[in-house]
């Protein structure tokens, strides 16, 4: 009976430019779950002197770090453990003294990886954890290399390693640390100059979607949610970010809602970056991936988790962690699918992502009664918002967390989200509590036919009079739910035909 | 790999003398989750006439009733399907009439119980679902008729089930809506009396522990939260919420805070009967149970249940359920009760459930890393705070959830809680972090050898010099919890010996 275990640990260590991490995760059933993440600022690449050799500060900074990862380091298998060192390892002449007293202390072997391997590492981490089909340009601005890679699946078809980064365009164009249009021109048009070897394959090759990682991404995503803007990055976005940094005259000055101070320093470098590779590459959007490099190196050690469709992974993953019942959810999924397509499909409901929102909710609903039944749509609105769920984004998260907590009883209007227009947001939440009704004795042979038509937000649903008869307890739940519907400004008309 | 089932279903019901309840849950890995519960104010009991039959109409009200619940029962296998009928349907002369077209909607048979079979079940209900060693008494007041049980475990010693209820006492005594002291002396004088046969028996076994079911019990929990009082019913508060009562003259006015219109028509009749139970038997203290009549049925039918101490049975629940490292958590417990017995013990700790506190966090507080890294402590105080623990009171796992909060990174004070005295919370949570940092190799054979001592407050922690300095990361750790901990006012030494 007991499912609890004592499952092995992997360790990935990533020597950045910048900071060193150490990740630590474990494999639940389909899932990577974080144990411990521990962070260093070494500053490596500022110990880099003219002839790119380190400083002899500069490695001891590092063995320090390096010190307090392998405490932790000992008691995990040797098979389970990849430590990688990036672009500032790459570029130092004496990497070998640093290297040298570095395996010792941590009693494991340091790969120095090509800037292709590191794109390719890059990428996979990005494919284990995002969603969605097609072509996709991945975009990763590290402290001292940006990393650019098109692919599709978990398949690269162009990887690219650039020497420039945010801590080596901080040097290099805000030295006086001013913040005015003449260092920011400057840092664009010199990460432009580097870009444009790549620009003829990349365009050719194309894509579908873009996501972007690393540390300057992530900070776009904070400043962007604490000023109240939707999740998707875009150039007009990042033109405006610019503009209120140029706000201050120094860069010690510099403040944005939702910037923090760590990541102040490395900002307007990392952002003038970014506008260049925006603008080079005309990207209309952009949006976080949900892992870069260590999520590559510890996916790629956990065996079994390669799969194309990786929400359908993570569904099945949560259901199975949280002991919901499949047949059922997957039940309340082919009804609501069914109600959709008597609507008109995707063309009634607006977005093609609606329906991938539709069956996601319809299969993790019921995640909330794993806590208790009492309040079960709360529950459910906290997991669904608050696990991570490699392939959804943050703002599918909030949304599918929010069309749980509607699950039954009460209707209330959703509150602003991003995943989808507020008319198919709207009409997702209503297909979904109907299906949710029609299926509640929770077998597929039991529910009743129907007939559901669209008119605009005007919906009928006519069920055969013998079977509501026979079935008083969703009959007197599918009354009320018109009335909900029909009070909260959606009218719905339950026919007994 | 995959854990997620279809599991199948259980059903109770409850056909009482004010409402019917239906109870649906599942069996999940040595839980018993709810899937629905659905209840209908039938008032039987109201139905009857002097000569204690049952009115057409009161009988009809039944039968629409078990209609409803009819349609959810024909997916439920039949032997996972319980329905007894109590007190009014133990009196009602004409109860055959009635349960021979209630057989036949429901397509299952209704077993009428005895007042005696009533109270072997709701002390199952008991024992399954709360936690403590002990002889314990247990108090149910339904509608018509009120339990009284003294066991141990798993096994009843005394069964006594009296005709008196807040349906039967509020028509009895309170016919006349007047919440004056006449009417409350009536109905406390005259449910003495009926208690007089049992007091020398129930006095002589006597009990340590004692608990409340029913409705009347959790109206005065809900009250006593909504008033800020702890969860603690005694007779002191009893008496003061008859004052609060006796404030509005007639029961249609009643207004107390924290009482739901819904339960405020019976709740001076129970009232009543529960001063009267505390008064005849100098009850000192009483709990709110964690279940009653309809989960000892649903625990009886769900094999492999019974287990001496429910809060093992608990813990091991939840940590199967949620995938925790089963060893590290009983590293983390063996580590925090020897930290506990350097310090003293029990005396220096000043609460024997301190301990039981402690090790229980130690064994869940990882809990939260299934939701996600991120916040981890917020989650796991989330889930212990919501999650239903049989075993744990209410107050207990509002605390256990405030330790889990702070089992890593920042240390903030305790709020307000009411599982222990504030000097015994604090000094529990100081362990609990220690015992957390000591473990963080998660290998018992990886621990210092330490010794912690107490003078009061005051606690001076001391590790070998050579283990500190060959586990640099645990040694930075253990001083900064050092100066977090005398930061905060609560002075801890570490030395390095």
């Amino acid at each position: 009976m007991s499912q609890a275990v004592s499952s092995p640990l992997y360790a990935a260590i990533d020597l950045g430019s910048n900071s060193f991490h150490m990740l630590i995760v474990r494999h639940i059933e389909g899932s990577v779950q974080t144990m411990a993440k521990i962070k260093r600022k070494v500053r490596l690449a500022a110990g880099l002197d003219e002839h790119n050799a380190l400083s002899q500060e500069a490695m001891q900074r590092g063995w320090d770090c390096l010190s307090l990862f392998a405490e932790r380091l000992q008691d995990i298998p040797d098979e389970n453990i990849r430590i990688v060192g990036t672009a500032t390892l790459r570029t130092a002449t004496n990497v070998d003294a640093f290297l040298a007293r570095a395996n010792t202390i941590l009693g494991h072997p340091i790969e120095v990886i090509s800037g292709e391997e590191e794109a390719a590492t890059i990428y996979k981490g990005v494919a284990h954890t995002s969603g969605g089909m097609g072509r996709r340009l991945v975009v990763d601005i590290g402290g001292a290399s940006t990393e650019l890679i098109i692919g599709e699946g978990f398949e690269a078809k162009a990887l690219t390693s650039l020497k420039m980064g945010c801590v080596t365009w901080l040097e290099r164009h805000f030295k006086d640390r001013q913040l005015n249009s003449t260092n920011f021109n400057n840092a664009i048009h010199a990460a432009k100059q580097m870009l444009e070897p790549i620009l003829e394959q990349y365009t050719a090759l194309g894509w579908d979607v873009c996501v972007g990682a690393s540390g300057t991404v992530q900070a776009l995503q904070e400043i962007m949610l604490a000023q109240g803007m939707d999740e998707v990055i875009t150039l007009a976005k990042l033109k405006r970010l610019q503009k209120q940094a140029m706000l201050s005259d120094h860069l010690e000055e510099l403040e944005i809602e939702g910037l923090t101070l760590e990541r102040a320093l490395v900002f307007p470098s990392g952002l003038s970056i970014l506008i260049a590779v925006f603008e080079s590459l005309n990207i209309e959007a952009m949006t976080l991936a949900g892992g870069a490099l260590r999520e590559g190196l510890v996916y790629e050690m956990v065996a079994g988790l390669r799969q194309d469709d990786i929400r359908a992974r993570t569904i099945t993953s949560v259901q199975s962690r949280y002991q919901l019942d499949e047949t059922y959810a997957d039940q309340v999924a082919t009804l609501a699918s069914k109600l959709l397509a008597q609507c008109g499909g995707d063309e009634w409901v607006g977005e093609p992502q609606a329906e991938m929102l539709l069956r996601s909710v319809a299969q993790l609903h019921e995640i909330g009664l794993s806590i208790d039944f009492k309040k079960g749509g709360e529950h459910s609105a906290y997991l669904l918002q608050h696990l991570d769920l490699p392939g959804f984004t943050r703002a599918q998260k909030h949304y599918l967390g929010e069309l749980a907590r509607r699950y039954r009883e009460q209707l209330t209007s959703l509150p602003e989200q991003h995943a989808l227009s507020s008319s198919s947001s709207k009409r997702v939440l209503r297909l979904f509590r109907l299906a949710v009704i029609l299926s509640h004795r929770r077998n597929p042979a039991l529910e009743p036919e129907f007939a559901l038509s669209a008119e605009g937000d005007k919906l009928t649903l006519s069920i055969s009079n013998a079977w509501l008869q026979a079935n008083p307890l969703t009959y007197a739940e599918l009354e009320l739910e018109a009335n909900r519907q029909t009070d909260i400004g959606w009218p719905l008309t339950l026919l007994a035909s």
